[in-house]
């Protein structure tokens, strides 16, 4: 079984063009990432990149008229128009929302949870200050987002400086997008390895962007195991001093146990003997979305993010998400992942149905 | 494994909207294919059939502007037109070419092969004559054939009567056909089970065509076994009796071994017992073309095709075939093909790269 899971990995990333930086002499990071100079047409986009489930990242001639181009990466735009706006940040003590944290009970040694951001409303001038003053070593790193439309919600006020939706993306699709997020960041905060079952068109309007992809085939690298849930929460108001809870009653969240950046040489070594097929496997696609690019992200692909600011200190970003198509592609995906190889998921039942669906970006 | 695979079947089938006759309480045999009363247009048609890989019927809207929909029903407009062409005549003893055939040798009882036509250029008039008068009953089937782009070959003096390419395929595919065949046969000929590495538009022009239709997911009900190459010969110049000879050097075929209308009882309780995956599984999703309709047949659908004349005592059909794109879909295929269940195959190695792509239809 492990031998046909790899050739299908080896087939899928040929069959896709897509080949790792080890493959080719390119010396590019990211040589591997179909690029286009000009948005795509909407039947070319479709039949090159959605259909086959193939990544595109458009130059920044896509987005060169949009007014947040030139905008938004200044330092005071933002917190002009949205001075006394009320938006969600969310705070971890160190930039790592939903993923894997030690375990906070004692009773449970060298065991993770699965944890996510403390979230509140604070007006976006001072959601800013947060963000810029991002720092793990004092434990508080500010992420303003939330999954929910925000652009159009919270962000109603700035949304006309962007397009409304991906021209060539809606009409190729055949829709407008459900939801349109925005993202505003710093260097301190990453989104652990995920998948999202939308088409994602992902434009990042200040500062860059590091995505880590792995196309669906390769679920079984990313070692999905359940976790218990857990939650930040400010133990001291003032100070805002965040401590990790259990969620209560306990709820189970299948999720990646696999962390391709280690934060220490010992969780480094630990990884790589725990997770060989991802780190033995063959390298993930690596893109970095630059200002004014837009990514294409197929649905179901497996994807890591960190992130480097703009001038403004800032990463800015917008994602359009586009409902996906729930087609034979999928009946796939989910036959290939109820298969075990390996000790690569700790069970194989029905129960992994809404793996790895809790999404940070 | 078995069990993970049959889920495959049912969700690749429900996510496609695809469901047997016996699913729904429609009554009609094929209530099951999508339908369109006009052509798609190329992005709906690239989007909602190409893409997910599902079929589509087109009304006869889509041919009514064709000189060949109410000249070739006719008595003599083609025996008129191709009086003095030579063309292919693929002549079998009962109208089952490629298909399996009892092995020849008397040393091996029971066993099957993989039988050709015997293939002569006849002119188009004699061609007609024995296709008319086939009858498995005297041990002559003819079929007017040859997958070699013949409407544009040998065909050629009445290709002007059919569209030279489908234009909202060749849109949505971004390329012309490479194959345009045309097939003129009989109520006595039938196409057995196999899949083809193109995108299909099959379009009838007189008379039925009757397909039985098994999506890529379930390849395993197939159960595609190796077969010694054979082909009919003449063994009797005058008379046109055939008798069945093995390659020499042997050639092996890698082909169904599932007959949906085994000629005798016996045939019938041997198949049922030796293959219960296709014969207990979900019934095949079945689909009547009619004179003018035009079916979209997913590249690597399996499919079975037996046929009804029309008014002309013919049945006569034009195909295009339209390179498909080799994409993750057939990566995840060649993994499911792989994976070996319940001696659905006699071997599961790469040597079944090639397995059903000698084609008949």
């Amino acid at each position: 079984m492990e031998r046909a899971v790899r050739e299908l990995w080896a087939e899928s990333r040929d069959l896709l063009g897509l080949h790792s930086p080890d493959d080719a002499a390119a010396a590019a990071a990211d040589a591997a990432m179909p690029r286009a100079e000009m948005p795509p047409t909407p039947l070319a986009f479709l039949r090159d990149h959605v259909s086959p489930g193939r990544p595109l990242l458009v130059s920044s001639a896509a987005t060169s008229h949009w007014p947040a181009a030139s905008l938004w990466p200044t330092d005071s735009y933002l917190t002009d128009a949205l001075r006394s706006t009320a938006v969600s940040l969310h705070l971890t003590p160190d930039g790592r929302a939903d993923a894997l944290a030690p375990h906070p009970r004692p009773s449970h040694p060298g065991a993770k949870c699965f944890a996510s951001a403390h979230v509140r409303q604070v007006d976006f001038p001072t959601a800013v200050r947060l963000i810029r003053s991002s720092d793990p070593a004092s434990g508080l790193v500010a992420y303003a987002q939330q999954q929910d439309d925000c652009l159009r919600g919270e962000y109603a006020a700035v949304a006309g400086d962007v397009d409304a939706h991906v021209p060539w993306a809606s009409d190729a699709l055949g829709c407008l997008p459900e939801a349109v997020n925005l993202w505003i960041g710093s260097a301190c905060s990453q989104t652990s390895f995920h998948k999202d079952h939308y088409d994602n068109i992902y434009v990042v309007v200040s500062g860059e962007k590091h995505f880590l992809l792995l196309p669906p085939t390769e679920h079984h690298r990313l070692y999905v195991r359940d976790y218990p849930a857990a939650h930040y929460a400010a133990e001291d108001e003032a100070e805002l001093r965040l401590k990790l809870e259990l969620e209560e009653p306990e709820r189970i969240v299948p999720w990646s146990s696999v962390d391709p950046y280690p934060p220490s040489p010992e969780e480094a070594a630990a990884q790589a003997s725990s997770f060989p097929l991802y780190f033995e496997g063959p390298r993930p696609i690596r893109c970095t979305v630059r200002a004014g690019e837009m990514l294409y992200l197929p649905s179901m692909w497996f994807h890591h993010v960190s992130q480097s600011p703009g001038p403004n200190g800032l990463t800015i970003a917008v994602n359009y998400w586009y409902d996906m198509q729930f087609d034979i592609k999928y009946a796939y995906f989910n036959f290939l992942r109820s298969l075990e190889i390996d000790g690569s998921s700790s069970k194989k039942t029905d129960a992994l149905e809404d793996d790895l669906e809790e999404t940070n970006d």
